[in-house]
């Protein structure tokens, strides 16, 4: 019989996505739906990045170098000096999106059967490029009551087999917004110095950061083989829909190694990588405005959940998302139900149950995730929303 | 020690990339040189695509649908029905250029171990997807005394096995330049039937036919289970730099499947999706210039080649690629040689060694893939080049 492969049933499904199709009904009914469920910002692209495609002078849009144009980045290479990361322009490979440069990432310092230890809940996402790369996903549970903290070193000690290859850690986090400290980022340093594996850093929300400044792995003195930069542009300058990333390190080894699979894709999109360039000539301060923003948005929407009887969320030190417990038995069925079966003034709220961003089973049952992508008037009619539902939902 | 993955190390280098430090430093000393070694065309991207992009009205360059924009897939829609193939827009999931179409089709339908039959020689990428997706590829090996024609049915039923999932064709044929007939497209469906396999059709080139028209294997009733289509709009409009391909077949557990890869990088890029949409909308005739244009250059470089003496060129029926058997010990060597050791006029001529199309070791060291991408004058000088290069190699 024709057979699709284990590993394409085996693929996750979007645990964020698998709720659309209620949203949409519920849209047809003519209810709004305030979207607190993805990471879409609505930040405008700067318009200084759609100015350099709308005036780029071309005749033929050809392939670009397999590592992304070398004009690119080279003005990569002063953006990351601003942020305090010294690399050269060889030491960098455009990706398409972030996801690539992850997938670049497991198959190049994974084989099948690898295992990769990543502190839960994490960006669901990493299960796909997982499965993809046929490596196996070493969840370390991080905890609602730390504020979703570095799990202490003796969870990744005991978690660490043979078959360990690399620690992933996404900072700020997605989906908890926590920002981990220089300290934490020595800690893993020195474990994955001892037991020699790969430090991968995904460092999308690098720009986001309340409270507290941000520390890359890439400024990890001694662990220079070690690490890996996994980034993106899509949040940085709210351009999720150019599909431009970058794969970073200082391994030369693995720098060819990742060569060889972005030179089977020939190369990274071509348009967007105009627009890519042209955002790094931006004003020093244009993350102050987007910041100031998103700090409002983050602490109207905690200020407003802690205020809510019986649910509990951590203040996140950074990117745009935050993770709370609610006073509910299912986050799945409360997702569902706030889109099929609730709405107040005509209005309900679209959330990501926390399950599907945690590896163990069973875990993140009573907690969701809330992107504050919104306005703060739309957080508030969000919340107030939220509110009501709660209410109603423990009635019944 | 840290190390990299042993996938990473089996990765294959680019085989035609691999001159270009030798074709830079020919270019260093003042040489011009020709390059027929690259499929990247000449022919200016249409006006209608790059406007598009201008003239696009947006403020947040948002993620589009994991299956690309549905606007753009409605339209696809139409441009299949007028080249022959009846499909909806959910059959189509618009991919990152046919090379992410590729590796989507490798993972969901193959798993690690899995066996895809493949006609060598055959596109040199088809490898490092395999490396990737941890599929071995099986090469039939077609011959230039044929023209590349398909192998007997023979070759394909000797090398099934149990672990054979899928036959992959390219047509027409890059680097061959074959273009197969309906009659051999009704046998691969035979073929597939029989052995429940997938049939893999990399249609990049369909545009481009010269003598016949083209067969689609979405064509092939009966086997709308077994047929997946990876195409990509980088030849068709010269538009390689955009990076948009499709991944189209009516099978829905498979297209299922895919959605879930497609969900985990997110979705393709949105800028080039634009320009891709604006295409579809191009005159029925804009790809009768294109066409008329590739055959003068296709009758030039086969007849020149065929004119030099112990040079065997078989005529292509499409693509933009022909592949030459000459007079030489070692295409690799040859190659080389040609843009280190040669020079006529203050200029030469850059080739792919067809070794690196072939499967089987040892096959195609007398054979150079020649793409004819540059206008006729080019080519004629190139061909003059060529002339006294072999003159000169077989002399030293």
């Amino acid at each position: 019989m024709l057979q699709i492969s284990k590993r394409g049933s085996a693929m996750p499904p979007s645990p964020i996505r698998k709720l659309v199709p209620f949203a949409e009904a519920a849209k047809k009914k003519g209810v709004k739906v305030f979207h607190l469920n993805i990471g879409q910002p609505d930040i405008e692209t700067p318009k200084a990045m759609i100015d350099a495609v709308k005036n780029a002078d071309f005749k033929v849009l050809e392939y670009s170098h397999s590592a992304g144009n070398e004009s690119y980045r080279r003005k990569l290479v002063e953006y990351y000096h601003k942020v305090g990361i010294e690399v050269n322009h060889n030491q960098i490979i455009v990706t398409t999106g972030g996801s690539e440069a992850i997938l670049f990432g497991f198959m190049a310092c994974m084989d099948p059967g690898d295992e990769v230890i990543i502190p839960e809940p994490f960006y669901a996402n990493y299960n796909g490029f997982a499965v993809s790369a046929g490596v196996v996903v070493k969840p370390i549970t991080s905890h609602i009551e730390d504020g979703f903290a570095l799990p202490p070193i003796s969870a990744f000690e005991n978690a660490i087999t043979p078959k360990t290859r690399a620690i992933m850690v996404c900072n700020p986090n997605n989906p908890t917004g926590y920002l981990y400290s220089r300290e934490e980022m020595e800690v893993l340093k020195e474990l994955v110095q001892k037991h020699n594996l790969f430090l991968f850093a995904d460092e999308a929300y690098r720009e986001f950061c309340y409270s507290g400044d941000h520390f890359s792995a890439m400024r990890l003195e001694g662990a220079e083989n070690n690490v890996v930069l996994m980034d993106t542009i899509s949040k940085r300058y709210s351009a999720c829909g150019a599909r431009i990333g970058a794969f970073v390190t200082r391994n030369q080894e693995l720098l060819d190694a990742a060569m060889k699979f972005a030179q089977a894709r020939l190369s990274p999109p071509g348009l967007a990588q105009i627009a890519a360039e042209a955002a790094i000539d931006l004003p020093d301060n244009y993350f102050e405005g987007t910041k100031v923003e998103y700090k409002k948005r983050r602490d109207t929407l905690v200020g407003r959940l802690n205020a809510i009887p019986g649910v509990f969320c951590p203040n996140p030190g950074g990117a745009f998302y935050a993770i709370a417990r609610l006073p509910i038995d299912d986050a799945d069925k409360f997702c569902q139900w706030l889109l099929e079966s609730f709405s107040w003034k005509n209005q309900t709220v679209m959330l990501a149950p926390a399950t599907g961003f945690y590896g163990t089973e069973g875990l993140g049952k009573n907690e969701v995730r809330l992107a504050y992508v919104l306005n703060t008037n739309d957080i508030n009619a969000a919340m107030d929303c939220l509110e009501k539902a709660l209410e109603e939902y423990n009635r019944v």
